[in-house]
């Protein structure tokens, strides 16, 4: 869908329910309301006792989930869901997950959000072993591993398993009789408990409690397992302990601003961005403008500190389809303008603050830019709403190889020179710590994942490192 | 696909360019643009100086129109395009416009925002003679008049045609040799011209000219009818002379805010309307939050009058599909969050302003006001951006029969009693005259179509007078 | 489908029932005993006593209408029904019959198996009193007739538009009140009726009684109209007396061979043909071949009547799809291959007698013959069970222009040599008549339509002679 | 399409070709020769020297494998090709042939035509291993064995496997550098070796060779393994030394009449079989009538050894869909009367000798009796092409289970009262053996599988044994 608007993209969200009459319907809310994680594809496995019921479709949840007959299928009161991001070489359906596999003891569904850094290592053993993957997913490596594990029970099969992988993941899984979450122990991805009348529900994040009017409960912990049955939760600890590093990405960009994370409002963490913005970088300008949406709560908070009028300079087109076709005769700045239109009559003859989540390739901000020059701007200060994103990620996030990345490759002046504004400015790192409430960042522990910024991976890339491993990829090709 | 939002919709937008070797592409482009003045279906049609050329589908355009297939096909330097509106009645694809018919002197299709208010009287009589109708479109009267006007150039017989009609209409039309857009006398409905390098362009508003790149020339005067040839543009004022009476409801809801109307940007006139409601229903309160995205610029006008502190205090989720299945388990208020939810951290503990554009049923104004005191506002007062909708539109606007209607069967008091504020205050007519630029109404000859706030109609209502005549309708069925 | 057999095509079937419970499923079996004469669509309109319910798909009867959706939306206790054949020029669903309107006296519906031979000229008439078409199908020609009559009720409409046209058609039409069945004044296409537990049945073939297990009461005679309302059956001769002229081609390929029509079963006639043949051209052989299926019961006949051996010396392929791709590295006679393949245990060294219905370009005759060769026939004596076909069809048959049939610009024995067979004979005229139980052919009054081998067209061809008419039609267009 | 029609099915066919540019658009046309063997689905497999392709479809090939699009995707000089019956359980795409899996040493797909009769104990080992398994389709063992094998090279890695199946198979497989072909030591199953302009081309039956123009040059023997590479074909004879079992019911059904089987006609064997049978149980009658098309040759072979006169007296509609709507006003014998109708005029006042193949549960039989007797019969008698079937196949046959077979609960003298005819006789096994040119059936060791007439089964039925490990099934599941 929005494959093309130059942003960093999380690619997954997760849904699961257990103990409610309605768990198909549930889940389809729930993931409703974590679309922004993942728009190419969602899917749904439930169980009633007796038998896994499996619905996967490429497109929104609005659009393939809401038909009578698909929810009929999806009986059973308990179930877990997950949205999809477009990637670049994914392979259709069968990389849809939630993956689903009948053991030797049961049938067991997966869903996750995250990366694994060692999947290709871990999948290149397990070929060598015989196992045969249908997917191009790391997930589908949990999967195997949990299979040939020689552990006994399923709960040890799944430790076992997870203790040989490194990367980001939270999990929600489904077996005949449990389901069960789980965060890495650095807890990089978001997973939060709720209770509706009793029934669990587990989700990346609280916006998908809000929507069935779900009870928040509390975060799964980094390094937690917890194990719902029908007797209760049991929570587990069966990693090494560690620091945790939450993905401070969630906070700029990708978790929605009215979700609640590690207790604060992400919409009052970008308010207070934006006030930092205004005290590190303040402008002679007449109005601030968003570049919307994802830069309006960073407006506000700016014009707020700042004393600025506060103006939709930008109008948003929420009507997106796929690429639509250039004509020949080329139309200046076709592809923003398909999103957004300049609101000329806010912004003739003003000096604009410009305030924007991040730029990644730089592209889509000089048109941007252009398109408010256009309009009649007198003058344009770009203000960031977070540091120079110089590194790509490894934890499940579609970010551009490092080239690509603006910031990997010039200076702020040299930045500002390329998308042609009279000044431009980032958050500091000091800055962003601070709004999201801490007194700085502990370089020696970092307090969160910040990789993007700083190149500071906080587990090993042994992918990466081996990367002669990838080429050859073992797998069950299912539909041609 | 939003007509469970309860509030009044546009029915079409149209779109023509005429001289323009991508005119398909930039038709495509323009109805994009116009997306929100009709989401059910779209068209184009196109004449290569031998054939014309027809794409209709259900749908969004940007789902549809987005295929280098598709666009291939609409071959030729000349177009025209229009935007549907889910109607209750729809049948389907046969009432896509633009319709196309093939006159003994040549193919002709025509495209159409508006509505007649004497089509069902003018269809018996067509059928009487022993017309067939293939839609249940009125667009279709006009094209059998035009059949069997008994006049001889295309133009006499179109001038001929429209002299019949009552009601409310902007055209776009395509013949062999010209593109033809009209205003009925009032001008009810916009229309534009623009220039694109020298190719003429349609368009219901100003965004569509943005989006490709053109020039906005002027609006088409009410009553005016321009007919574009290879050889230029020609003017002509085939109809009685009458005061233009505009629909003001353009201004509050339909037109996109960057569009610019009477040489007004509707931006501008919405956060006007948020300073009239400002000053003339002030609150005693904390925050001022829209019901996005509608009441933000009047929201954004009420705060910077009010000097109360914006913010946005309810989430909008723009993902929306179909009708979602509503669990068995009720859902409180499951339909409003579909689309939004509350942003707790703004409004726990806060005297809430919430600016709405309208309230039509008021079932979904009830559900966000709970919604809002269920996250924890302490008190909410109600400001709707218009006067009472206390009237249906006969005009080319979707709204529910008069009773339906909460301002039509309730004081305000009652309606506040309704909706559980704590205070509720709509516009007066004259605030709205004066947000718009007008000292105030003319009672007398009023400057505007406000008949959904005063039922005071501007034109003849034939077939309401005469319902029996619509109980018989005479169509020539395309598809099952 | 099979549209590049090389055979003549007949266009149509109808199908009409009337009192029956179950009308919608007994149309669906009828119109399947049916498909042979079309299998590019088909359509069913029925009538529950409030409204029409319309079923037309592209494809054939036993893909499209084995729904229990499909047939549950074919309310009523009345339906008619129509297969298409797949003509060149075809544009879709639009053409799809039956094709329904809403006159101003209510809705019609009709099925129309023939040809009109002024379709042209009186299309071109409507359209200049401002008639617009939606197909570009002749039987709308019929409908705009009864719409623009001047007389009253709708059976005089019907007359009277009926005596306007030329041409051959077997009608079968739906009114709320009426079920109505029309064969033209000559009785060029076939027309019966039956009678299913008091239901009235129409069909184009008694096959299509037989599958409903329905009782064959008679033939509607050529000239004939029959009126079915709840008040029984009443029949009408609207049209000056005529001679009747049924098609002799039904006879020899178009039928099916377990028919009866005008009182002689059509496989009895086939062998009697194969008979014939056998006496007018003898051959010294060592079996009889037929082509399947339509060569079959005239090889039974030439076996029976010679005393020469029958064998299965060509093996069909029931499954035939649309158009296979040629690999580049071409094929011997792919074509012919997908539907045909020589048995050569049985051809191998044998003198063969192979008999076909007829040869119309030649082309497939040249590849069978070819086939058979190479599967070490060592002599070809080809048979056809038809005189030579010289000339095309105008009243519902697909047949090439004259110049296409190799009949036409070859005698028979440039025939032979260019088919390559040792010898080749048709069937003569007077035979051919013998078969169907005629002393000989009347050259006076012919007792049959046998223009294709005669010339000798028994109605006028009007737009033929206006083909100028032709090149303007006016078409009210559907779906793009 | 034909589950209903009460006969045994074959449940696959094979093609592969090696070494040509069109290998894509030939095995089309191999696998259009082979849809007698399979009409469910279809799948091929190419190679081009860097990937494979894959393209599998529900449906029949010539409505899914005739796009120039899908043709151009399966890219290279080789392919693979399967069709598939459509079996009561199966799973849509994921059970749809070819299989294809990613090893770690390359890419590799396999096509089976057969049946494992150890296959669920396999699976179940399999899984406790830790092999996850996509399809619940027997051939998946085989590539889970291949995966597993300890062997180095590939074709040991076969070898391996193969020795762990018991069974009948005829497989082609294609990896990297090969396509093999291989047919289990019993030779249950047809596979045989062509040439076409030097390339390779392996099929199911010698009809497939025809087709596409290659030469038949001879059958994979029963045990034989040929390897083709770019260096040529090598023969391996993997297996302890057997004796030949080949399916004797491919010559009385399933296989095409035009295929050489074991050197001898397809259809003289089945001629033969009605010489047999008119020996073994002549009839005092006037005609002989096959049910099409199956009975066809047998009925000319007994017309032909009798002197009685062959006459078709039953009419195929070869127009046949999904499962017809029953109207709930019973029909009589709807189902059957959907594909074939009685010719009254052939066999009014008759006494008929009627020839079918097989009865498999009668229902059939006993409607066709019925409909022939309706249609004026005065006798009927009617005559098998082959003994009573008593027990079901295990070897790639879709049977019903025993005790619905009518044969194993019935005398013949019961089964005639059964479907009410005047006499019923079977061919004997001795005339059976005789009319495929052996003198008797060796007692001690069969010269053909024929379990289905005798319970004599050439394997170890280890499955049937051990029901209780068919209950759980490991499966990672694609498509929803």
């Amino acid at each position: 869908m929005e494959s093309n608007d130059d942003k960093f993209h999380e690619e997954c969200g997760v849904f699961g329910v257990f103990g409610h009459s309605d768990a198909g319907a549930i889940a389809t809310l729930g993931l409703h309301a974590l679309q922004h994680r993942g728009q190419e594809a969602a899917g749904i496995v439930s169980f009633d006792g007796r038998q896994f019921y499996s619905e996967r479709h490429i497109g929104l949840v609005g659009d393939n989930f809401t038909k009578p007959s698909v929810i009929k299928r999806l009986s059973g009161d308990r179930a877990i869901g997950h949205n999809r991001y477009a990637t670049t070489g994914g392979a259709g359906l069968r990389n849809v997950q939630p993956l689903f596999a009948e053991f030797a003891g049961g049938g067991f569904a997966v869903a996750h959000n995250g990366n694994l850094t060692n999947a290709h290592t871990l999948k290149r053993e397990l070929q060598l072993r015989g196992s045969i993957f249908q997917s191009t997913s790391d997930t589908e490596v949990i999967i195997h591993l949990i299979a040939t594990s020689e552990k006994g029970p399923l709960v040890d099969r799944i430790v076992d398993s997870l203790n040989q992988i490194e990367g980001a993941y939270s999990l929600v899984a489904l077996s005949r009789k449990k389901m069960i979450g789980c965060r890495d122990p650095l807890g990089v991805r978001p997973l939060v408990l709720g209770d509706l009348d009793g029934a669990y529900v587990l989700a990346s994040e609280t916006c998908a409690l809000d929507i069935i009017g779900a009870r928040f409960v509390r975060e799964i912990d980094p390094g937690e397992m917890v194990v719902i049955t029908d007797g209760g939760i049991e929570s587990l600890r069966p990693f090494e302990a560690a620091k945790s590093r939450f993905c401070i990405f969630e906070h700029v960009y990708f978790a929605r601003p009215d979700s609640i994370i590690e207790g604060t409002s992400v919409y009052d963490v970008r308010k207070r961005i934006g006030m930092e913005l205004a005290i590190e970088s303040p402008a002679e300008a007449d109005i601030v403008v968003p570049v919307p949406d994802s830069g309006t709560p960073g407006a506000i908070g700016y014009a707020e500190q700042s004393g600025l009028r506060f103006d939709l300079g930008i109008i948003r087109n929420h009507y997106v389809g796929r690429t639509f076709i250039q004509p020949s005769d080329s139309i200046r700045h076709m592809g923003v303008k398909l999103k957004h239109n300049a609101n000329s009559s806010v912004l003739k003859g003003r000096r604009v603050v410009l305030v924007d989540d991040s730029i990644v390739r730089g592209t889509t901000s000089s048109k941007i830019v252009q398109m408010v020059r256009d309009a009649g701007a007198s003058e344009i200060h770009m203000r960031i709403a977070s540091p120079p994103t110089r590194s790509p990620c490894y934890y499940g996030v579609d970010t551009p190889e490092k080239s690509k990345l603006l910031a990997s490759r010039m200076t702020v002046e040299e930045m500002a020179n390329y998308i042609k504004v009279d000044s431009l400015a980032f958050l500091t790192l000091d800055g962003l710590y601070r709004a999201v409430g801490q007194e700085q960042r502990n370089m020696e522990q970092p307090q969160f994942c910040d990789a993007c910024f700083t190149s500071d991976y906080p587990t090993f890339l042994t992918d990466k490192e081996n990367e002669r491993a990838s080429s050859q990829i073992a797998t069950l090709v299912g539909a041609s």
